[in-house]
């Protein structure tokens, strides 16, 4: 028992290359060379390394758990996404852990490590808006544990996947908007390396393209909060040339525009028609009620649960599944 | 290793006690009877039983991770508190892990198994409002695993707790009313078993006496949500003896009554006031903005993790500290 083990983690500094590397070597991996093959399996030979995961897997195998990373459990989005997941794993005896990246990188290589040693089952995880490395998520993989993407997802790395279908959803809600009279219409949105937002950005533009509208690149901004809305959108609505309309990438960002024109004096929506993404209490609450695109998150959530377990009890052929889950167009008070 | 180890969970059932009484009785506690004591620890080296817990924490010892079980994390107040235990313990090399107990007494159980089965640093819990029985959280403190509760705590067991002043709160939002005119003031509360519903509803009927307002019962009500204010709001409105004024437990509560006001052609607040209790993006959305008191649950976060902290670095001597996180009124446009 005293006698020290040599880890993946040993191998991967003495060799100066990544422990994903040393795991794949080990495990004769179609991505790494004979090469590197032979130096790994010589020098964990040598060194007397043996796997843990099977010892690990035994000793944690009962735990049960799946472990979420979200970015931020406050948008009721992410909240219904992890009701839909619950049901789903409550129903097949797992628990469900929850980890916050607080949209910040560092944080949710954090959490993945945090999972990782855990031991959980599986892992759901979408991404924080500044993740742009996903050598975390390889590690995930890599320690042996499934893992499925949803909303946020990562294009570079093989696992099923669950999204929403941004580009109908947004080019919808602004065709929704052309037809009942609006001719410039703002976009407000996350930033634009996310997946969600090139999608909603192109269905955006693919409506106004559709009905014959210029593209005005001044009214696409990026601001995905309502605090921002409100600081941004005055400006907005002072020029000669203002929208009449604005297609906002989420409830909170639309709720800011909504009190932004409120305080300009505007009408809404007879001066200015406002479309939000989401659906939730906050856009019920608002008055008039927020026209939105109702995502379902619980649906989303209990796709991405089935899928992962699907994974964990070992019904999958190593194929991935892309399971897209369709909005629904919600008119309420704020479009005409 | 293949000869199978008796557990804590052995003993109890051969001895047809409970886990926490077993454990309590190998570690010489006073509160568990000298007959007990010989007998699980007879029982105990006969069969040979080896506590794991070192084991367990030495191999775990480096997880430096905190638990936190709530209620349901789609409330803004509860994922206001998480970003405060957050941001603390974060700053103390230490991640976050989140269950939901979704208001369920058999998840809240499930949710202490997995994190003792985790072996969490600590443990920082809030009630789900249909716990009456708190033995998972007994068998959290026998694992030694530090626990704090906050905000809907639990009497019968010591620990660290941090609550809202709940009683000041709603003695200082009713006086309010009071002040501005209101003479019949109805009380929207969460099941009267919880803590704080107790202290809110001793806050509301002293203002009530304090100026001589009559206690009218029918206008005490078990209603927490947004949906079930809409569907019971409408018959006290259209009583001839109708409130001018309502005190409602949260704010998405406040919101339905808000739209029942709406709905009945009330002004508000000219005709009937309405006072919440939380604040956060609802409150500001809704048109008037929401009357409040503020509850502070980043700071309560914040709180609640720094004592769990010190327990967990062994800086406290054994005594336990019930902190009181004070409430602020924040008046908008639902009050007078």
């Amino acid at each position: 028992m005293n006698k020290t083990q040599i880890t993946i983690k040993d191998i991967a500094r003495e060799l100066g290359i990544s422990p994903s590397t040393v795991s794949r070597a080990l495990k004769n991996h179609p991505d790494i060379s004979q090469y590197t093959k032979d130096t790994v399996n010589n020098y964990a030979k040598e060194h007397n390394y043996k796997p843990n995961t099977l010892a690990l897997s035994l000793r944690m195998s009962k735990n049960n758990t799946i472990g979420v990373i979200v970015p931020e459990i406050i948008h009721y989005f992410f909240s219904s996404i992890l009701s839909g997941i619950e049901q789903v794993a409550n129903l097949d005896g797992f628990n469900v852990i929850i980890c916050q990246s607080s949209e910040n990188y560092e944080k949710e290589v954090k959490n993945a490590e945090a999972l990782i040693a855990t031991r959980v089952s599986g892992v759901l995880a979408c991404l924080s808006k500044n993740t742009t490395n996903y050598d975390h998520f390889q590690d995930i993989i890599d320690s042996d544990i499934p893992l499925v993407f949803f909303d946020r997802i990562c294009i570079g790395i093989n696992t099923d996947r669950v999204v929403v279908d941004d580009y109908a959803g947004a080019f919808t809600a602004v065709e929704y908007l052309i037809q009942t009279g609006c001719k410039r219409i703002a976009f407000y949105s996350s930033p634009f390396h996310l997946e969600i937002s090139k999608n909603r950005k192109n269905g955006y533009l693919d409506a106004l393209r559709k009905y014959g509208l210029k593209v005005d690149e001044s009214l696409i901004k990026v601001c995905d909060t309502r605090e921002e809305a409100i600081i941004i959108t005055p400006e907005i609505l002072d020029r000669s040339d203002r929208p009449d309309g604005f297609f906002a990438i989420n409830d909170h960002c639309a709720a800011g525009i909504l009190y932004a024109c409120k305080l300009a004096k505007l009408l809404v929506p007879q001066d200015v028609a406002i479309m939000g993404f989401s659906d939730g209490e906050l856009a019920k609450a608002c008055d008039p009620m927020l026209s939105t695109v109702e995502q379902h998150g619980f649906e989303m959530g209990k796709h991405a649960a089935s899928l992962l377990l699907d994974k964990i009890n070992g019904n999958t052929h190593g194929q991935y599944t892309n399971k897209i889950v369709k909005t629904n167009l919600i008119i309420r008070g704020t479009t005409r």
